[in-house]
């Protein structure tokens, strides 16, 4: 008798917002291993910003998730069966296991599954802190806005998986760091559990004016470096408060992934400001993974990195788990867990 | 009895597009020097799209340009009585006299007046192909764009004194190049003259589909370069082209000078392209000038450098041929010959 693998399929392409009609559960056998390959029992699920770029049909950076075939997304779980020497019954593994209960990959291909040590580091952190994000978070604050200590650094969506490890690792660097994240509670924790010296509740200050303004009473030395999770109006405002030679990182412009481009009201900063702009894709900086995966994983081992995870129950929660993100419901780290 | 010295003033700032109401013609005695100062007869005038943004009030990367004072600028022209020991009668010199017939200075400060050698280039090259804009061209080109041979590099304003020096210096490099500018004469001269491999008439693609569609004809390999004199449609044509891991230059925004922001249409691009995007100011990185003036001076002097010029008589054009140039009726680089 076969194991019955559920996965998540998406179905059909957004116009604008997502909704759950998008994707579809669907039920299929887990077919015998072949040599090379292992079967993973996924435990949880990475839902992350990214994936509604790639329910678009456009061209990106990367091709778009196709129609009928299982959801994209990091996943960590336990070998539970192989044929492949290098993995055995038991190893914990972080892959591009997607939205599905068994991943069975061939593991022979440099790079496709990773085993983790789970002695110090939870499994989860494997997709968050020392996972994807947080070697995002690392590769955009230190090569990107390479900030000395005593400049101010920003972060939008500060109580975000990335949000969060940026700004811990800027306040490691010796950085004024202030976020913005929506509503008084996660601003509340970004300052107290994440150790921010501020953090600015966007959904407070519904103008560029006021944002501004509140942006100048956070940051009275001006902006030296800002970290662009969400595009849009935050965008604008922190250019008006950035200073000479200052740096943004643009990660993500989660404001735009429905399909309205959104304009920067002032792109002549750029140049008055003398500022340097540039957007990365953490997957084409592979060499550099090692050492941010180093700190990264020290920092949560020894207790001085902290972090939330935010955690649905069992696959069919995916997809509403996803809108929530989306949305900005998620504090910290959007998982699903399995298992 | 003293030499009259006849100065242009700014007057008052202008609100939106500046007009000649804003200057006013001064005369003043030219005073007896004193120990270490230097009078020089100004032989031509530079004029150049910055000195736009200091005619307003507002807070920019310099100070504004005070009123009733003369207006600044670059210059050149000959020194005609000394009491400084560097500086002889009849030695040519470049610097930042301003809007008048006679600069008297104290040539004791180290860089406020260079002497110049004109046997191989002429003096007012010293203004432009081996001046600040050939400076301003290099610097943009070869610390920001930094093209690597067989990539296509773009410049606006291609028929100005910087876009042309760009020009050059990226075909110098085994680039494609590729220019706007406006009207046909123009266009048909920066391919023939300047040696661009093509250019693109702005005037006759009024709205954005049809510049993109321009551009992708011209650059069939996409755009890896751009360097940005005028901000407003054109950028947002050639970042709707840009390649995966492209680089703009930000050196004008002509196009937002009279004090609206032009907005840019799609930032994420930035992301989407993994884009670069840097402002600058040539004067803040004086330690590369020698550098990029060996290169300029040695393509001038050895003829391998094409460059206009456009050239109004006598100090009282200057006002009509500033506000000509901020409107692109200049060829090249725009002087005012005062001698």
């Amino acid at each position: 008798m076969s194991t019955i693998n559920r996965q998540i399929h998406l179905v059909s392409r957004p116009q604008g917002e997502p909704s759950t009609a998008n994707f579809a559960l669907v039920e299929a056998p887990v077919e015998a291993l072949a040599d090379g390959e292992v079967l993973v029992r996924i435990h949880y699920l990475s839902l992350d910003p990214y994936m509604r770029g790639r329910m678009n049909e456009s061209k990106s950076y990367a091709q778009p998730q196709p129609l009928n075939e299982v959801m994209i997304g990091g996943t960590v779980g336990e070998v539970v069966e192989s044929r492949n020497e290098h993995f055995k019954v038991g190893d914990k593994v972080v892959g591009m296991g997607g939205w599905q209960e068994y991943q069975r990959v061939n593991a022979s291909q440099r790079g496709v599954l990773q085993k983790v040590d789970t002695t110090h580091i939870p499994l989860s952190a494997y997709l968050g802190a020392v996972g994807m994000p947080g070697v995002t978070a690392w590769y955009g604050l230190t090569q990107i806005i390479a900030p000395k200590a005593g400049e101010t650094v920003v972060v939008s969506a500060a109580s975000g998986a990335v949000g969060g490890a940026v700004g811990q690792l800027a306040k490691a660097r010796g950085c004024r760091v202030v976020g913005l994240a929506g509503g008084p509670a996660k601003c509340e924790a970004v300052v107290n559990e994440l150790g921010f010296d501020a953090c600015i509740d966007y959904k407070a200050h519904p103008d560029l004016r006021s944002l501004s303004k509140a942006l100048k009473d956070a940051c009275p030395d001006g902006i030296d470096g800002y970290f662009e999770n969400v595009g849009g109006m935050i965008l604008d405002a922190v250019m008006l408060r950035a200073n000479a030679f200052s740096r943004i990182a643009f990660c993500g412009m989660i404001a735009g992934y429905n399909g309205e481009p959104i304009p920067m009201a002032n792109p002549a900063l750029i140049l008055v400001n003398r500022m340097k702009l540039e957007g990365f894709i953490v997957s084409e900086h592979m060499q550099l993974w090692p050492e941010a995966l180093k700190e990264l994983g020290t920092m949560v081992a020894t207790g001085k990195f902290k972090y939330r995870e935010t955690v649905a129950q069992g696959l069919e929660s995916a997809p509403e788990a996803f809108l929530g993100l989306l949305k900005g419901k998620n504090f910290g780290k959007q998982l699903v867990k399995l298992v």
